[in-house]
This record gives C-alpha cells, structure tokens and sequence, in this order.
C-alpha cells in the first residue's frame, strides 16, 4: 500500500524549490519511514528530494528505497550526484548495487568516485559471491593501542559520524595486523578510569575470517558468539574488513530462503521470487522436475515389467498411489528434518549412528499406523481379508524403507561433500517410488501365491 | 569433537584448589572458548571452576554450555550458587531456563533472588511463547533528556557493565513513558560538543512493538530497519524491555527451520530434532501422513471408479505414477515457491494476480517440456503413436493444474488467515493426486474413444 499522505505537499516544496522544508521532511523521521513516504513519488522527483538531506543522511534513506528505484537512479540520475552517493554508502552495498548496471556506466561513475574509496568498491568486486569478503565492509573503527581511554573516545568521536558500525573498535599495529579489540561498552566502561591505555583494555582473542569463507559458516559463527560484526583477516592477519550484524541477518534470511527452495527441488533464485524472470523460473524448475521425472518413468517399467502380476490381481493397481505416496512423503519428511538439522548445526554427518536408529524406530510407528489405517480400505477394494493383508504389509516396509533413506541419503550426500539440501529429495523420491512397486509386487507373489 | 588439550591442567588446579590460576582460566579467553574447554569435564567439576569468575563472566561463560548442562547445573547445584547465577543473566534467558527445570525447584530458587529480579523473571514468564514479550530483556540503558552528552556518558558508564546491551540508550520521563532513542554512536560523535543536552539529540521518531506482537513480526521489523535493538512498549508507551540483535538471529534461525518442517508435512518440532522424543517425532509426523493418506485413499477410489477403462486399456496403469508424481512435484515447487516468497516479504496476497499468472505461464513451459520428455516412453509402451499422444496431453494438463492450485491454495489460505505454510502442501497433494488421474481418464477416453 502507497503512502500517499505527503505527496501533494512534497510536490508542492519541489515546484518551489522550498529547500528549508525539504531538508527538514529528511530529518524529521526515521530514515526507513521517510522513503515510505516517497514511494509515491517519481523516480527523479524522490531523487530531488534527497538531494536536500545531508551526504550521510542521503544515503541511508536511499538504502530503504526499493532495490529496482535504487538501479533505476544509479542508471539515469545525474553523474556527479551519484558518484557523490556512491562515496557515502558503505562499499560492499555499493559493490551489490554496481552489479546491477551497465559496465560503461560503472566505469564512468568510478572514475568520479575519490580514489581510497573507488579501491575498496574494487577490492570487494573482486570476491566471490557467497564468501565472507563478498559481504564485508572495509569501514571499520580502529585505533592505537597506546591511547588512553580519554584520547580514544575522542578518537572514537571523530570517526563515529562516517562509519556503519562503531560497536566494536579494532587495535592495528603499523602494517595493519589485528592486535586485539575492544568492544564500545568497555570503552565506556572505563570512564572512570581515563589513562588506562586501550592495550591494556583490549581483548586478544579474536575471532575472524577468512575473505573466502562461506557466508553461511560467518553467519553461523556470528550466531554462536552472539557477536555484533566480525573481522575478516587475510592469512598474515592483516584487517580487510569487518561483517556487521545486519549483513548477518540478510545472509541467514537469504540461506534459509534458498534451503526451502532446494527442498522443493528448485534450484535455488538468484533474485527474490517475483523478480525473476519466467524464463530463468522454468529453468531452474525444468531441470530437477526433468530429474524426478526420469525417476518416475523408471516406475512405469517398473510396473511393465510387473504387467502380468497386475493383470491377474487388478485390484492391486488401486493401491499403487497410495504405496508410492506413502515411501515417498515418509522419507521426505526425514531427509528434511536431517537437512534442516544439518543445516543448524543441530546434527553432525558423524551422529550417523544415532540418527538412522531414531529414523527407523519412528519409521516402524509409523508404519504401523498408516498399515492399519489402510487395512479397512483394502478389506473393501481387495477379493478377500487374507488378500487385503497384501497392502499393510506394504505400507509398513515402504514407509521403513521411506525413513532409511530419507536419513541415510542426506549423511551419504554429506560425507561426498555433495550438497543434501539439493541432491536427498529427488534421490530418496526416485527410490522411494521404484522400491515401492518392487516391494508391493514381492509382497503380493508372497501371499497371493 | 571435545577439546581435551586443558583437561587434566583444570582438574590439578581443582584438586589444590588454585583460586588465582583458575580465575585466570576463566579470563583469559572467549567464554564461548572457555566453555569449549570445559566440554570434557564433569558437570560439577565445570561448575567448580566457574564459580572463580566474577558474577557477569561466570554467566556469560554459563550462557555458551549446552543447554542440558545448563539445566542440569540449575537442577542440581547449590541453591545459593545457582540464585546468584541467575540474577546475573539476562532475565528473558532465566525464564528459558527455569521453565525447564521441576517447578518446586523453581520456587526455591526464585526466594533467593534479590526482589526486584525475581518481579522480572516473573513478569516475563507471564507472555505467551512465541511472542515479543517472551524474547524481551527487562534490563535496558536509560537516561534523562535534561542530562548533558558529558553527564550521559558518565551514566552510561555506570550502566555499562550490569547491562547486556548499551548501543541504544532510552529516554523516559518519570512515569517510564518512552520518550526517544539515542544511539551510543550519536552520543559518542557528540563529545565535541559536551554540553548539549540528550533532548536535543534524541530521536523522537521510534519504532516500537508490543509484548504481545509475534516474533516473527518482530524479527522482520528488527531486520528492515537495521537495527541493533527495538524497545517493546505497552499501550501507554510505557517502555516494558528490549529485544535485542542475538534474540532476533535466534528468531529468524528458529522460525526458518519450523517453515522448511511445515513445508516436509511435519508440524513444527519445539525442541531440536536431536533432543525431540521419538514419539513426540512420530506424532508430529504421523497426523500430517494420515491427513496425506487420506488423499491417497480417495485416489485409490478414484482408479475404482475409473477400473472399467483401466481393463481396456492396461497400459495407461504404466503411467500412472508419472501423472500423479508430475502434477504433484510442480504443485510442491509452486507452492513452497509462494510460501517462502511470503515469508520474507517479497510478494503479500494482494499480489494474487501476478502470482497466478507467472505460475501458469511458468507451467505452461514446464508442462510443455515435460510433455516432450513423456512421449518417446509412451510411443514404446502404448499400442500406437495416435494412443501414445493420451500421455503428453494429460502430462501437461495436470502440470498447469499443479502450477495452478499450488500457487492459489497458499494465497487462500493466507486470505483466510491460516497458515500457508502447514495447510498448502498436504492440499496440494492431494487435489493433485485426484484430479490428475481424472483428467488422465477423461483424455484417454477423448482420444481412444
């Protein structure tokens, strides 16, 4: 829903040219809810507003418009205006947002940025997607260990105002290797004591990463230790940067996203849903559904290699959604609960023992009980009682074969180093599906004789 | 893996009883590291080492155990040691706790607990699982709007070392009403200017939320506005505690696995997979597998109903787990798609229309692709080409039905204000199963005659 409550005064102070009340609209409210109000406006109208924000405020309610207002403005406004932009946001989201857009452009809008802040955005562009460098930023607050607590919080006050993030300041020796850090509140903390020196304050045992790290690993990491931003430092410990909290929370959303994805076998979107286009969608879905598919056509010859079973008890093709169904949604639901509680970090490939002796006890409860709800239909579809046992006896192996492998596959997967979340549940359907039919043809030769 | 490189060091320093090697121990490294080396121990001797630490480290140390030794140190420990634990750690994380351990045990342990905690703790447990109330610290950095930045951040250091968090300092007036917000990092950047006062650098414009608000909504409030911490107000905007940035990780970690569980047809575990009973495991799996079964019974009705054609032509039974799985998988793809799509925002139900017609445009090239793929097994199996067209026509027939109902049924269902993500997947299913082998029924009649 458009907010349109301040538009009509908006375009009123813009054909005016009112830049007093412009720049108070940019300060009254919070940054996030003052590009609320502006999702009304047009696109270049929303980019004459700003400009009456100071750089710093500019920006970040900038970060809170849409992410296609956003490449629409880098694309088409005013060079100098955003190159100016550009400098006053912090480099990784810059990095992201001049992936968007045409090269020639890049290159332009570069060269108008001031050269320190042009090599971070092209150090970040050099990183990998998904790797910890890829969503760091190299602003971060650093100080000399040899200052006092006085000194430093004056320090501290003069780099406060352009970073991101100041809840943690770091300790670098002349060629820039982490020595400690020392977090803001022990800082203030230490008030009292103002000629204490930040050495003396500071903690040494750090915990950092890698550039190439994964950024499900930082942002496992970061949960652990309940940090606020993490340091990324190369192999001699030189500080490249810093992860903050909120880039945490974006990877943590963004992986969990792409897990449900690869679940439904969908490979995972680059983009949100409704931003991709149809094509790419079909693509991504096409492939694993082609997959699944081969699976199921290995069951019908499965079943043409059975016609003669089928043909004398035609009754038994009744059933045979149900038995597949049955293998199927049993192991499903163990391979995700196995991937959802790896993914976690809840399970370990080396509790293999533990847990396929949790799945196949719950497999035989479960088996029991949907044997016996089937056991009433099968009396009145089946010639008789002692024929209708065929499809209990089914139901109650295929759902333990279903939990077998929906647990064994995604630890097997694991230990190749082979992604589970993307590779267990077509796998465990495919199987699922041919062992059913195998197992409910045996069974009916066993009693039917 | 346990660490045991610091074991028999800690248990020759227990056994002489070394008070300053093992308060040492306890300072030197991360508590999460410091908790790691301590894996190996034994409950008590752990417990014995801890008490070296000061009161804040010794909880911040306890806070990184497992949370069955935790629980069993509440348990089991001496009452007074215990109660002094408690009243060192957060009050949202005490509740947690003691709601896991005997509710005798409890009592005893809240009569030693200085008053005002326990009031804390108690009003705590009074909120709902699963709510703002229930994740929300009672403990927040508060200051007056008449203090000037000096005076500030001379009382802020006074707060600094009792409070879990200080990056955002509250403004109050004498009835606990909420007034503004100041950000350490604003407070900081002012000490050039020593006498300006809080009230002219607060801000006014605060999100808030209410105790009773879901944490789910929450965690997506905390992560679109970026922020470190969110106060939580009642009706009256008297300020009643704050949630902070690790209680969100949390949140968004908790409430991601409990999606990819709905989405797998389990309902949500409350504990982790590991720790959950195996009958509590097979419950939560079997209800969901029962309501699927059904559907799959009414399919084999279904082919009951239908048996007469199915004798003429046996070799449409070869297809069957083809259509059903195909109509199916595309239902599942399309409606975890939407299901997560919503979580995260990107698309709300008044987007219905988009949704829909990307879906079916998405399924008609699915279905299309699908179909090419089904016609070269079905010319081998059927008795001639014009027979075998019964298979593509049907496959992509019921991949638009799959598209289709899997992405109506969540929309509907969100409209309705279920929740899409637990009823869409069974529904799904099992519309699927019915009305695939229906249209395969009715094609191969319209085209065999």
């Amino acid at each position: 829903m458009i907010n349109t409550l301040f538009l009509p005064e908006l375009r009123e102070m813009l054909a005016e040219g009112n830049a007093e009340e412009l720049s108070e609209f940019c300060t009254a409210l919070h940054p996030a809810r003052t590009a609320e109000f502006m999702e009304g406006l047009e696109r270049s109208e929303a980019w004459r507003v700003i400009q009456h924000a100071e750089q710093g405020l500019r920006a970040e309610i900038f970060s809170y418009f849409g992410h296609d207002r956003q490449l629409e403005m880098l694309e088409q406004e005013d060079e100098t205006q955003v190159a100016q932009l550009l400098n006053a946001i912090p480099a990784d989201d810059a990095v992201d947002l001049l992936s968007g857009i045409g090269e020639e452009r890049v290159k332009r809008l570069l060269s108008l940025v001031p050269t320190a802040d042009r090599r971070d955005i092209m150090r970040l562009q050099s990183f990998e997607e998904g790797t910890a460098g890829s969503i760091m930023t190299t602003e971060a607050a650093c100080i000399d260990e040899k200052l006092t607590v006085r000194e430093a919080l004056d320090q501290l006050s003069r780099q406060a105002e352009k970073l991101e993030t100041i809840y943690y300041i770091y300790v670098l020796d002349e060629t820039k290797h982490l020595r400690g850090v020392l977090s803001t509140r022990m800082l203030v903390s230490a008030i009292g004591k103002p000629d204490t020196t930040v050495g003396e304050l500071m903690d040494t045992d750090i915990v950092t990463v890698h550039p190439d790290d994964d950024q499900q690993q930082v942002a496992q990491i970061v949960a652990k230790y309940d940090l606020l931003a993490i340091p990324v430092v190369d192999e001699q410990r030189h500080m490249l940067g810093i992860i903050t909290h909120d880039d945490v929370i974006d990877v943590v959303l963004e992986e969990a996203t792409e897990d449900v994805q690869r679940i439904a076998a969908v490979d995972p979107l680059e983009d949100s849903y409704i931003r991709t286009a149809i094509l790419t969608l079909a693509w991504k879905r096409g492939m694993w559904l082609g997959i699944l598919f081969v699976g199921a056509l290995l069951t019908a010859f499965a079943l043409r290699y059975y016609e003669g079973d089928f043909e004398a008890y035609g009754w038994l093709v009744l059933f045979i959604p149900l038995v597949i169904g049955s293998g199927g949604n049993s192991g499903a639901q163990s391979s995700t609960l196995i991937i959802a509680a790896m993914a976690t970090g809840d399970v370990k490939v080396t509790d293999w023992f533990k847990i396929v002796t949790r799945e196949l006890a719950t497999g035989w409860l479960l088996g029991l009980f949907l044997a016996a709800l089937s056991f009433v239909p099968a009396v009145l579809l089946a010639p008789d009682q002692w024929a209708a046992l065929v499809v209990p006896a089914t139901i109650l192996l295929v759902v333990l074969c279903g939990t077998f492998s929906g647990s064994a596959l995604p630890l097997v997967f694991s230990r190749l180093g082979w992604d589970p979340a993307l590779m267990s549940n077509p796998f465990v359907a495919g199987i699922n599906d041919i062992l059913g039919i195998v197992i409910y043809v045996a069974i009916a030769r066993l009693i039917l004789g």
